[in-house]
């Protein structure tokens, strides 16, 4: 009896520590820098920290034949205040990552099947690339430019994980042209020839 | 010519920020709560941003029917300070991972092959549990207990990453039954009994 | 006059970033993974900052002989986002704190009254141990499991402090032993005997 | 047409991971220990990342003959979440910043006009001081008293930036002198005499 | 026999991530920003995470009636790296802390023995302050001026912890009075009359 | 005398906290996750807190005709571990910072002299941009492409600040047009056409 007593006064601040425990995010309520709020304990179930959206290949059928497939705290709100995410990333044959960054993680590209080039420039403007195998993981430092090439014969598949639960993706070519950037201004900072510029947010969707 | 002169003083700066891009574990130099010492830039190559330790099955002739084959600091000092690491799991048929922790970091759990059984127990003594198939991920919160069994019919493979580049593996029957912690302190702070204690001591090497 | 004037201009900013000097948690409104919300602080008073719930010695009828009574976030929301708390830990003879961790903070225990054989074990398995007598404190890193025990023939009292506003306490056997986790389950990862597992199942409540 | 989708695809993720590009505060949602909660992705404009109310001389008829005009989280919500900020310090012939701190930040304290004396007193109670000229830089650490005094013939400017989006300005002076804080409990605590406490607490609009 | 391969294949890593388990400080290594060097991990003993050093009353014959005994990172390296540090504090009848900060640090006051009137000032100058009994906790957001006094009728005792392992104690008339700033600048950043002053350095060792 | 001794008793602890009130940066000594090691509190002196090497313009003589003068911890020590820097930017007309990033930091930048048509890019792609006068300041959140362009009469002047004391410039050009990355490559993941890659290699002084 006595003893019944004692799990409750126990259990007071036990589960009020819980929501600490984790903050599975409600992307209905407000966000702050940290990230979203949290759902409340009572509400979160097994389920909120299982996803199973990355099982499926992605449709591959883009300019880049690549389909990253994430599950950022967007998607799995389960991860949100964890300071991790992954994604799953499909290549078809000559399939790429086109050079990227992730704004607010570092990334680790693990090979699940296929063969790649991979590589990232650092701020010292040094290029460090690698052949990687089936099994091989590299990492790619925050902020750095990278990029990964299928050189292999037959599809491949690699997860990439971001020490953040939102670590963004990036990609120049998506930046420069995909959106309404003047073609001036991308010749004045990019010392690109306006009719390269064209030509690519011809086949982008840019505009200006 | 004066050209050449501007790329030799923008580089000034931008090789010394290199260090800070990444900071490839130096392992025989001092180490300090941040992780470890930097190996020099100018020593830095892409071999050490790339990690094949993986690509083997692990030795799962053990108790616990499992080969965890980290790519921590340790192992793999390119992570040095990004904040992430990996590990390979290989499971047999009915291997698992014994209920433990990693003391400073969350996990995400990739299933790339099999059918498991996981769990974790919350800080409100919750339990969450879910059955995992191929692609599923599972996200386990900073420091509580987690557990994955194989319950398929062939061996699984799965990847584990971590909000950390030195998260720790810790076990609780390793913690328990493999030193030389007194029988009669664990009875005290378990509850387990004195035979049990001993008899989980025979099994892992435990003495006292 | 023109002093007023300016006393208003300055008080301007200053009161604005009142708010960040510090975050008094407000339990009804969102919380985040940096902790709760601030309470508005015009609200805020001293008696904000100010717990008396520590002034008593806590129930310590049950099954550890302990009463660990909590000053966290929830119970004492003027440490939100201080990243510090504290608990009054209450020992009778022979009362013992049993093996736990804290998932969020790293401890530091202070001997008040009394004599302590306390320990913790390191993930490397190694087990560290000592006496502590009045006036002495004890260090556990974050997230590894740690005991006290009173060895003395009078009550003890301690406090114990944590690098975290909500820490968690977290009991491996009230983790295994008070919930639904099934006992085959337990059985499988901790390798405990299950008529072990359902004795303590019983003791502490859990079904399964 | 197939690429139209992809790009669809594409931007789901994009713009979920927009916020956390950055979170500009929204002033009358709830605030956490990390800072403002952030506008909606969608409502956040050019104008949310510029501030112009530095532009302008602020108002020095003051005691201290300075005028500090912040353009903190508080001013400018752009900064919320990016962990830094700035606030322009005009000063007239003898202007100075009094001995104060920033409790939330490093400062480094740029001089755009004039010369000045400037220290800060280390937590070991060492004085440094140095005479700066215009287009020196001057750092502040973490909580430290300090000060500058424009000891040049003619106005002065400068620009302070802060590792915070809401540092604090912390004066002494105000701290002691334009509060209920009783006269008896300052004697106490900083030995001042009582004539002097009374004294600056006219000037500065203190009671008690 | 294979099992005892294992546990050595095992305890490779676990070893090596035993150093980032904890951080025991070197005070002989390099210093970085985040603390110490780690002292190696084969060479901590238990001894290493205890300290006695608090046993004492400490001495309080000195102007402030007071003795703050440190339990410090460089007082005990254990809890370097850890975030969290704590002192002793002795007070005789009317001694008390004088007005100071902590600049890298939040601070929880527990009042073990005596009554205390205890206060801090906000960085919007507002006073906040209340009278402590035994037993009662206070919590000092981080780099905000506070203080406490005895005003009971006998010896008091308190133990004041720390969000950091090196939080400072930075009293305002050690930092103004105990060295070589200048009188006149002192009077220009603080507004105190030089007689006062020259008495205060007069009484605390200061010069200039 | 007891006073003296007194005295001692305290700086014992204040002198050793020094060392984290500050970290000036050793440059000869190893470096980690956290910056560079700090240089011995007894050798610090007021001049490695100032930096006088933004006084003058810098050379503009270059393809981007611009300047860039650091004051970061590698230039200046003093600001190493305090998470802020700074560099004094100089544009002759047209002059512009083209598009670049910075890995480790967000900036604010604080236009001292001129007319600027500053934006960048989120990661959601969409464009953010604004005409810039003297006095404005404008926010560039972590690892976001952005630019500057002097679109005046005359020179221009700015400052801009950093979250970070090391927050490395990483131009886009620079990144892809300096060193030995492969046309080929650069091909497959920009999609620029290999004349106007090589073009760009030739101006930048760029192989393979």
């Amino acid at each position: 009896m006595m003893f019944l007593l004692t799990l409750f006064t126990l259990s007071f601040f036990f589960s009020s520590s819980d929501a600490l425990d984790f903050c599975v995010g409600d992307l209905s309520a407000p966000q702050g820098p940290a990230g979203y709020s949290c759902k409340k304990a009572e509400e979160v179930t097994a389920d909120d920290f299982v996803f199973s959206g990355l099982r499926a290949t992605g449709n591959t059928s883009n300019l880049f034949k690549i389909a990253l497939t994430p599950a950022f705290s967007s998607q799995f709100p389960g991860v949100n205040g964890l300071g991790i995410s992954v994604a799953r990333v499909d290549y078809p044959v000559d399939g790429r990552a086109p050079m990227h960054t992730h704004p607010e993680a570092a990334e680790v590209f693990v090979v699940i099947k296929g063969t790649f080039y991979a590589g990232f420039i650092s701020s010292a403007y040094k290029f460090y690339f690698k052949t990687l195998n089936e099994g091989d993981i590299m990492a790619f430092p925050l902020g750095l430019m990278h990029f990964q090439i299928n050189i292999g014969e037959s599809e491949a598949l690699a997860f990439s994980f971001y020490s953040s639960a939102s670590p963004g993706v990036y990609i120049m070519d998506n930046a420069w042209f995909t959106n309404d950037l003047p073609t001036d201004i991308l010749q004045k900072t990019t010392f690109l020839d306006p009719d390269q510029i064209k030509k690519l947010k011809g086949l982008l969707g840019g505009t200006n």
